[in-house]
């Protein structure tokens, strides 16, 4: 893990070790929190339609941005827990992608997106 | 954004307009997916006991960390589309979080833990 | 719990103790399971737009199908693990959204609709 | 779609139609919708060790009663919107599964259960 997010592991470590919250940080647990955050992150754009998910007021965007602060913050606890370095993992998916899903077959077709 | 993050959402913006995928990734959906792909990171834990959780095997914890990957593409995906800065938005909620749960009162308790 | 559910429960339960899995089957885990069916249920859906959704096909119809399944059974396992009748609560919250949302206000209303 | 839970549907069906809300009610929404729900669900267990999980108390059961209320609600409404009877596709994945993981080989282990 590099940087900006290798000092946001540092804190929320620390954060976690003052409070004595550790034993309950489990990765199940880190887990289970992310997917919780998630579904209050979906929360903010289950009735919109596409068209006004793209178009949001300042007022709702900073509520999704908070509630995208707190899937961040699990997925990075849970990496920092499992000894995993997000940034790596996600670099190496995204070249697997590159090679899965090539320009000329992939472009425009929702059909091969949806296996993603 | 910074650094290492920024690098993933210029590399994930092109990856999309390379495969013209753009019109599928209205915010709204990129939510979606990123509560799907946190279902399938929940998945590998859901049977699981806390303690084996915290002693994965390697071909385990690799394909967290192939899930881990995904949620992480995904949230970034829609903090791009957004225009919200990840990193800037979860200092904010840790600070946030660093208040409303001081040390002395937290400490070991899940009660308080709970509301997170 | 009435009828039909009944007789799943029944089933359920019976399935589960000739393979000796209530072991696995805490409230913790079976809301994990569930969760977890949920995304795999939503999976269906995140590429298409509404007007999509409102016209599947009947394969796609019938995966749909199975993964509903698979959130009832857990849900109804988890029901009967924690004494409740799904049925009686799920009365219960209509009729609690029948008061909180009177015809008059909440005609058309995205926004009340959003609370829900 | 059989006796109780054919009620609960037809007085879904007139709770939309009465506010109008079924335009929000397109099958992705009603998904979306289910999986915020089956989060909120969760976010009763996160921190609970599977001991405490098997051991709420009256209120806590209560809350969870109420959540797992909005899950069958959306799943109700789901299926109808669909043409899907969820009994008829419990049962139908249930027979799956007793073929699936007969009980001589499933016996006890997590390993085949986490197929599920």
């Amino acid at each position: 893990m590099t940087d900006s997010l290798d000092d946001l592991a540092g804190r929320l470590q620390q954060f976690a070790i003052a409070r004595d919250w550790q034993k309950f940080h489990s990765p199940k647990n880190l887990a289970a929190a992310l997917a919780v955050e998630a579904g209050e992150l979906l929360e903010h754009f289950q009735w919109l339609t596409e068209a006004e998910s793209r178009g949001l007021g300042p007022q709702k965007r900073q509520e999704v941005g908070s509630e995208l602060a707190d899937v961040l913050l699990y997925l990075v606890q849970l990496a920092t827990a499992l000894g995993l370095d997000p940034i790596a993992e996600a670099e190496k998916k995204l070249a697997l992608n590159e090679e899965r899903y090539p320009v000329a077959r992939a472009r425009g077709s929702s059909a091969r997106h949806s296996e993603l």
